[in-house]
């Protein structure tokens, strides 16, 4: 550019500054407008959930809110706003009310049950679950590894007892339950779940249950997540503790302890076996983590976030996992194997070989596959909207 | 409950629902008003856009958008609304405004340009990159496997090239073009970066540039994704068109093509190749997709989810990009060894040797294992509220 436009070029400058601002000015009074409005719902649904636990009502209705979300999806639509926008923005939102209806309270769906004994209470797990017990009315008692010498007395006249402890001793801690009384609804919170249901049924001859949230303790509410049980023994006795969790929002889902172990052996077992490995892979290879997330896409940053999470966290609580059940090495080994018969076909550059096995694995995955391709697409532009990683 | 109950309960009933029917209709109310607003916000940042383009500024401002973003967080606790709650709404109808900036067109950096050729520009991300550059008013012309004949002529008169063909042709194609312009710019789209800069420096004695999309044919806005870019040769020729790029919203990152290609073994080759495996075993071991679904942690979904949506894609790039160099092979026998090794740990039951290596794994991630652990959990939070897949 000649020096002559550079008058212009200022003149004009200023008048575009201008002209954003007139329009920044009115993003902001919009803006305002929202965070007026969003205090206003989260109000009203806070108000919701009050009468709801007064009477009762789980606060997750999944198909009430699926015709709540059908009907703005359609009223955006006929004001030009897209459909998934409002509906993506109003399941953020409703993210926020469930997290505060836990402050409401909720219904007690059996206040006449003698008190209630979390066993490794004071753990995390154990923790969340004290939590929703006295929220829902219920008389807690705490008991941890120094107060087994009050055991007898705090368990004597226990409704229910739950058993809460890291999963290398809840074998040994059930084995100790011989006293409980007859009606008393024994219950463990453990990953695993074929031993301590065998152990539970052995040493109690009341109601037996087996429950795996399948939930971090840091989740915000219950709402919408999954608990897994495994009924034990007189599920008419322990009813009122699903009806009970139903209230709270959660999924239930029943299954066999056998086919809980065999599901979790993938779930957990090998997916934490995984990312153990790549991460002791990265740091062997001494992987410049600086310069993989500069160059990430959306999908490998997410893949190194749930890859390098796991080495926050506890290791004997993963290496206890793994090595719950012999089931679960044998698989990992299958898995080794395989991925060896990968390995000669790469290094054969068996181009085809590769081809026609991947072939054979996406008729397994079916239809799933297409699903899985928009959830995924979903999810990563979400995670791409975040961005809370800059500063990384 | 005895009968007795059951008129007050009724009546009970009634009363609550006419109680949630009024809360209800006021939430209709707020959501209604809620639509109207975004409608008027998307306007407005459609309007800020349109001069920004006519301006020649670029679609994504980090500082603004975080300044903007602080502001509104004090804002919203300044009212009792979660900061987080605003900032996730706001960033979410951000991408929408995003997508439709693109609606405007762009600011032509460079004018004077003569034709753009792309070959392979009727591929996914051939035609995303022709349509970018419609978009910011330069001539585009498309070149197809079929049109090889007219190359000569096409050819004759371009500005620029783009080699946009799948990996396993792109060096065959570059070694076609040692006709063009001296002063055109060579420019490839490949995975994989060595190779193919090299073979455009040979063939071609003009400027050349390497780069590589870190995103997929399908997104909607090219706003903070990120470009790899690796400097051929004539950095001032082509500069135009890194800025060019950043009017559209990408991150460019800069990097040798020996440090892309090594990164790119861990972010796609292993990445890739691991996915692969895992989705075989599961098909080997018969795994019931469906009750690994529902018994599912947000964690254990999400990583479903990205190993199957592998398998609703093609093959061949898959295999092209991991066979794209010897050394990708070696570092996945690397990972295959280690994962030998780790398993001979859990065959002998030494969980002191598991716990050993993971803290040593730690160790190398450092701060990092916390970072990705507060992203994830809130990457999770998000894929929790969706559950877009109670259909499957």
């Amino acid at each position: 550019m000649s020096s002559g436009h550079d008058r212009s070029f200022f003149l004009d400058d200023e008048a575009m500054n201008e002209e954003l601002n007139v329009l920044r000015d009115q993003i902001d009074g919009v803006d305002q407008q929202l965070v007026a409005l969003l205090a206003r719902r989260l109000a009203l649904v806070a108000e919701v959930g009050e009468v709801k636990s007064r009477h009762g009502l789980p606060i997750y209705a999944p198909d009430r809110e699926a015709a709540m979300l059908a009907k703005r999806r359609e009223e955006a639509t006929a004001s030009g706003v897209p459909a998934d926008l409002i509906e993506d923005v109003l399941r953020r939102v409703m993210r926020e009310s469930y997290s505060s209806e836990n402050d409401s309270g909720f219904k007690c769906v059996n206040p006449a049950l003698r008190s209630i004994v979390v066993i490794g209470g004071a753990g995390q797990l154990g923790r969340l679950f004290v939590h929703m017990f006295r929220l829902s009315g219920y008389r807690v008692d705490v008991l941890e590894r120094g107060d087994w010498a009050q055991a007898d007395e705090m368990l004597a006249d226990a409704g229910m007892v739950v058993v809460a402890v890291p999963i290398d001793t809840t074998c040994e801690v059930i084995d100790k339950l011989a006293m409980l009384p007859a009606d008393c609804v024994l219950v463990d919170l453990t990953s695993v779940k074929s031993q301590p249901l065998a152990h539970m049924l052995a040493v109690h001859q009341g109601p037996v249950l087996g429950l795996h949230p399948m939930f971090g303790p840091d989740v915000s509410s219950l709402a919408k997540q999954v608990v897994v049980y495994c009924s034990g023994r007189d599920e008419a006795a322990y009813q009122w503790l699903l009806d009970q969790m139903r209230i709270w929002g959660v999924r239930l889902h029943s299954v066999t302890a056998e086919e809980h172990d065999e599901a979790m052996s993938l779930i957990q077992a090998l997916r934490h076996f995984t990312s153990f490995v790549y991460g002791v892979h990265l740091s062997e290879e001494q992987a410049d983590l600086k310069r993989l997330l500069a160059l990430s896409s959306p999908i490998y940053r997410l893949e190194l976030a749930m890859v390098g999470r796991l080495f926050a966290q506890d290791p004997a609580l993963y290496a206890d996992i793994i090595l719950s059940s012999p089931r679960n090495v044998q698989m990992i080994r299958r898995y080794h194997q395989r991925m060896g018969e990968a390995i000669n076909m790469l290094e054969a550059a068996d181009r085809d070989g590769f081809i026609q096995t991947f072939h054979r694995a996406a008729e397994f995955f079916g239809d799933y596959a297409g699903q899985f391709l928009r959830e995924s697409k979903m999810l990563l532009a979400q995670a791409h909207d975040s961005r809370h990683h800059e500063s990384l």
